[in-house]
């Protein structure tokens, strides 16, 4: 069984998303095709998995449970949070992974991430070169928070966007069924830097009565006086307010609204409010504009929702999977496989390749042209950019008893060769 | 095209559904098949519509409008939660209403609502009949609670568990992958009195690894020594823990532990934890069991979930709603349609009647054979009566965007012909 091939790692990091299985599915299947890799191991975990030598033999599961990840939310192979510093500050860890590879017979690593796991690779690849051990490391992009540069966009942001637009629209027409009793609702969704997933849910917003009225994003600084007097207005006009606001607003001073929130921390009954950006703004618009508003947190749902996933997303997450193993197979190192939107009417996406090293220090949030002068809505260019990315619903196989079947790995573990680290 | 034929009010109260509308479409399809009712009036947030006239023609609306109503959630025709007290006390209002009646040649009142509304309608009928005003009541069963009783289950609940246990899927995988990282995720659903919403998602677990693995329902008292114990023991065996909390769990003294947390009221930095149920529980496991938990609250987005909801209560709905005129044209008066279920192994749904004044007193909880020794779970009998309502996917329409199409009325008010009234 054992191929003298080189083997190669497929790894998930960070926050999961409903299409980084997908690109799983793009390694595994692109790697059997290329006929040029021996085993492809799952590390479970991410780079933690490869620390800890948490290694199984993904090239032996079946391949309708390969196929399935396409169906599977979350990360299959499972996921970490674990993060590398420096090579000097974490060396051993460094040299550890590199003990492992060993180990292995691994010269292909694959690792699925944001920007913290490009780095993680980056530095795993440094490290490998200059101690002469051939490696080929790519990185492929993963992230609902959209903030990778040098790409067009994540995989796992168009499935993001999809569905928290969706949700803005199906809540908002609750809002304005039951406008005479909870007149606001509030919505708080993920993006602690980028506002990304908040900007998705203008989508939902097809005419100015339509849900959501109002968002913010951490990108335009946000005031509380501002925020009064915006939810007043749109109250004037539609009897009804349905805001959304990204996790991580931050005031004037740059500083979080969680954290500092000058004359507006206290409740209408003098307490300070505790609790996440919609408690925070909730407590504020009862106080201050006197209706009665209510939070939606989809928290880790709306990372996950693969039940209305967007097909676009899936498709460019599998591709960016084969195309890690078709440039590392040719040669190349280092890199991120990138998206690529082609200039022109239609939309159409290829990848593209860039310095890992580069995306680990890059950021991209929403730019200014895509925020509307008033810093409470969206532009048309930012239609204009996401909506492509939703287009197409992803397919689910629907069990018996009426709920979507997901995958799962045997997850039989490779021996372990190594003594106990960690 | 004033109709000399006596005309309909539709009307819709309480919290809004997925397919609260199917039932409007029902009572408005059949009104028009039946020949017998002039126009049907769609009256604008429920009983608070007809109090203010603010009554529109739904009569004169487009056919695929109507048709389209069976796609839309929330409450097209505008919901209310404004309650009339006893006759007595709110006489001015009963009275009130009859005068709208009696101006605009109504003499069909379809109400869909919950206890309250059931309520409402019950006192209408019988001023009605007190007065000599020929009307024929009929209440359609709407909550997205399930705890309206002589029913077997209330259209709305079978989106919303079917919603509720996908996302309970879907997150739990999202534990699974991340669990080295945000060890607990808690999942607070609606559900204040009764716990049909969090047992629904009982389904999500086909197997013991599979999420949730503790569910709470304000039926079964709740501890927070017993909790504590439960997480760890999960804990230990998952190395995770998925929890889902009906928002109204009581503890041994019947109270709401959001109000009473005896000797649990502070997080582990001596604070206070405000907010709803799973925010408490997260502050106690974090401080009482030391593992980082995050919490989802799906909120409003649970009840009108259309992009998922169950083919079979969309269907169910629609029913309710034919039935409601059927009956209304066949001389019933003062009932509530009724959903049946049929002795035997295959799943078949048919309508009944109970009246108007017998739901409005009752209550459906979930029964003590349906929760688990432990109070934590759901068994397999709550399985078998769940697992038929949520079957199959209700089609909606997906636009060119990306996103689904709602409808919405044109809606044309009648003139009014009564003094202004509130």
């Amino acid at each position: 069984m054992i191929s003298s091939k080189p083997n190669a790692i497929v790894a998930q990091s960070g926050g999961p998303t409903a299409v980084i299985n997908s690109s799983a599915c793009g390694v595994i299947q692109e790697a059997v095709k290329s006929g040029r890799i021996g085993r492809v191991l799952g590390a479970a975990n991410g780079i933690l998995g490869v620390l800890q030598e948490d290694l199984f033999d993904i090239s032996a599961e079946k391949p309708e449970t390969i196929e399935a990840l396409k169906q599977t939310p979350a990360a299959a192979i499972g996921s970490c949070r674990y993060k590398l510093k420096s090579i000097e500050e974490s060396k051993a860890d460094f040299e550890r992974v590199l003990d492992v590879f060993r180990a292995h017979n691994i010269h292909y690593f694959f690792y699925a991430g944001g920007n913290d796991s490009m780095d993680t690779a980056d530095k795993v690849n440094r490290l490998a070169a200059d101690s002469g051990y051939e490696l080929a490391c790519i990185g492929i992009p993963k992230t609902v928070d959209n903030d990778l540069a040098y790409t067009d966009h994540c995989p796992g942001y168009g499935s993001v966007a999809k569905y928290v637009a969706t949700c803005a629209m199906e809540a908002g027409r609750d809002t304005e069924a039951l406008y005479t009793h909870d007149t606001c609702t509030i919505v708080e969704v993920m993006g602690r830097n980028a506002g990304w997933i908040a900007a998705a849910t203008g989508l939902a917003a097809r005419c100015s009565e339509d849900a959501p009225h109002l968002i913010y994003m951490p990108e335009a600084s946000f005031s509380f006086e501002k925020f009064v007097s915006d939810v007043k207005e749109v109250h004037k006009e539609f009897s009804r307010v349905f805001i959304v606001a990204g996790e991580g607003l931050k005031n004037e001073k740059g500083k979080y609204i969680t954290a500092d929130r000058g004359a507006f921390s206290e409740d209408s009954f003098g307490h300070v409010q505790l609790g996440g950006v919609a408690d925070i703004l909730k407590a504020v618009i009862e106080k201050e504009v006197g209706i009665k508003a209510r939070c939606n947190k989809p928290g880790t749902n709306q990372r996950s929702a693969m039940h209305f996933a967007s097909l676009t997303d899936v498709n460019e997450a599998y591709m960016c999977g084969q195309m890690a193993v078709k440039a590392a197979i040719s040669g190349e190192n280092g890199k991120m496989v990138t998206l690529v939107r082609e200039e022109g009417g239609e939309y159409k996406c290829t990848t593209g390749l860039a310095k890992l090293r580069d995306v680990a220090n890059g950021e991209k949030k929403v730019p200014a042209n895509y925020i509307n002068d008033r810093g409470n809505h969206i532009t048309e260019a930012c239609r204009d950019y996401i909506r492509p990315l939703i287009k197409g619903e992803a397919p689910i196989t629907i069990g018996e008893d009426g709920l979507p079947v997901f995958m799962r790995f045997e997850r039989k573990l490779l021996q372990k060769k190594l003594p106990k680290y960690m």
